[in-house]
């Protein structure tokens, strides 16, 4: 069983995403501020993982102030939630996650709980939150596992497995489903540049669980897709517009095109926190720009010449019509998507 | 100007494309044994280049023999030839030009020439080619230029440039063209994984060229096609069908795809010896398998975990469907290929 993270009394326990495969590190988190930091730089990374760290985060940071007076304490409490949210803007379940932290947070204060007794609960939230979030990715597995046929190959792209979340995973949350009900399938996954989460992440975790995965460079994937290779793809998501347009990481469009001109079903997995009625089109997301060196770097070795223009766009927008469904812990919705994940959320 | 190969009378020198961008250096091959490794370990490599580099070979592999007996002068050439055809599959240009060099050494020895004499007409054909590659890629450029708009943002991926060819470039050689008429243009190139021409090599000779070029993971490049930020697409190709089927660097059938959806013109620019009328479409054409240990590893460091399945194909094949036009010397080619692609190769 992988432990992406975990609350401890001495603070948020992670494994250091960064240095997968090739070691395996798991540093602890002391303050909000370092929750912060492992968020913005990818120790921790995965949308419903993130909201999970947040809201340990949060409780953390809560735990941490060190003053016993209410009106203190909330200006202080308001300065974590707004450290963490400022960490990453795309994925959703962060904000998700801290806005439950902070109507919590309200109703307990408003119930006349003293602080050191919210801070309990507040803490009790978080791993709450932990926990459900691998329920989730369970019940969602099961939705998703009906999907997939025997014998299948699927593709999938960046890691939305077990390091993406609290544990099991959301995309591979389906194929684990899957073989658990007793299916063969095989998994080909994108190597996922600039940040290599399927060379380095999504690989090390299916080859744990001895599921057969092939990596290629993402560039691979429409060769074969084209030969017949790949007979599903099943991706994870950062944000889902009430649309069904989709946010998740950067070439994710890319494959969901090519997987239509090749008439292979494109499948999303994600919680019902991912999808954000809100933003009414992918066109209302915010798309974070990461530092151009994890471009022009791996490993610290300088791959591209002096004084190049880089871009380095994290996410990109998948539109709904190249999504044939969205599988979440409350099942399965196709287009039209504006009223099927209203329904779906509204439940 | 960048003189990717060269002959001398110690040898033929090339720039070792594999260091670049962070070492510039230029190492002699002294014996065709050399030459071939240069051309399997991509020292050189490009589908015009390594047809010249190949013509340098068999010239460098017969002064070299150690005979003056014409059958055994006959044998060993004929393996000199069959050693550099073995190096890479896919490229048409290598078989073309060891072809060439074939048919003049069968000529001259009916002329009754010499050996010595036969050796020096094989190092001329050699730098002949040479010439040629570079005036061909002239040639190309004005063809092509015309169908770049001033102000143009091209997409290209892999190195389609002066590096891969004897000078100039095909793809870049149009993109430089186009510069040279007086165009705004500015390049948008895939940094194309594994083995990162774009990111090294394409980036290098156009910031030589202070023509301004951003890099991209080949996974942005349909985000970017989708945000309305490229104009237009130009590739080179290693072998183009009879029915104008496109085989060029992994990725490209990907790029081709997401230009068709995006509705934005795909130009493949390649000289005549490209392509192969005796392959009927690109089902016939092999696509090499290359080591894994591109994939796995980048400058050394390894990136994924031990005992995964690797896919390395080097090339994929772009259906003609999606080829708004091929740019050659002679002219620039429209569907229906299987007409026009002829009668260019006719003449």
């Amino acid at each position: 069983m992988i432990k992406t993270l975990e609350w401890t009394d001495e603070g948020v326990v992670m494994i250091d995403q960064r240095l997968l495969p090739a070691e395996e590190v798991y540093p602890v988190f002391k303050t909000y501020e370092e929750v912060a930091y492992a968020i913005k730089e990818m120790v921790v990374r995965g949308a419903p993982a993130i909201g999970v760290a947040a809201a340990m985060g949060v409780a953390l940071g809560a735990r941490n102030i060190p003053t016993n007076d209410a009106a203190q304490f909330d200006q202080q409490f308001q300065r974590v939630c707004d450290v963490l949210a400022g960490t990453r803007p795309t994925a959703v379940n962060l904000f998700w996650a801290i806005e439950r932290m902070k109507t919590l947070y309200s109703n307990l204060k408003q119930d006349g709980l003293s602080l050191p007794e919210i801070c309990n609960r507040l803490i009790e939230e978080a791993k709450q939150m932990h926990d459900e979030d691998v329920a989730i990715n369970r019940e969602m597995g099961a939705n998703g596992a009906e999907l997939i046929p025997d014998g299948a190959t699927v593709l999938t792209h960046c890691n939305a497995g077990a390091l993406a979340t609290a544990g099991y995973g959301t995309a591979l949350g389906v194929i684990r489903a899957a073989v658990e009900a007793g299916k063969k399938v095989a998994v080909f996954a994108d190597e996922t540049r600039p940040f290599l989460q399927g060379a380095r992440l999504t690989a090390w975790e299916l080859h744990k669980d001895q599921i057969p995965v092939t990596i290629i460079t993402d560039n691979m994937a429409g060769h074969f897709m084209k030969a017949g290779k790949i007979d599903c793809i099943v991706v994870g998501a950062d944000r889902i517009a009430a649309n069904g347009d989709v946010a998740n990481k950067i070439g994710t469009y890319s494959v969901a095109v090519l997987a239509k001109e090749n008439n292979i079903p494109f499948y999303v997995a994600a919680p019902i926190s991912t999808i954000d009625l809100q933003t009414k089109s992918g066109e209302d997301i915010p798309i974070e720009e990461r530092p151009t060196t994890e471009v022009t770097h791996v490993k610290g070795a300088q791959l591209t010449p002096e004084g190049i223009t880089i871009a380095n766009p994290a996410f990109d927008v998948t539109p709904n019509r190249y999504v044939t469904a969205i599988i979440t812990e409350r099942g399965v919705a196709r287009a039209p998507y504006k009223e099927t994940l209203k329904s779906l959320v509204q439940g």
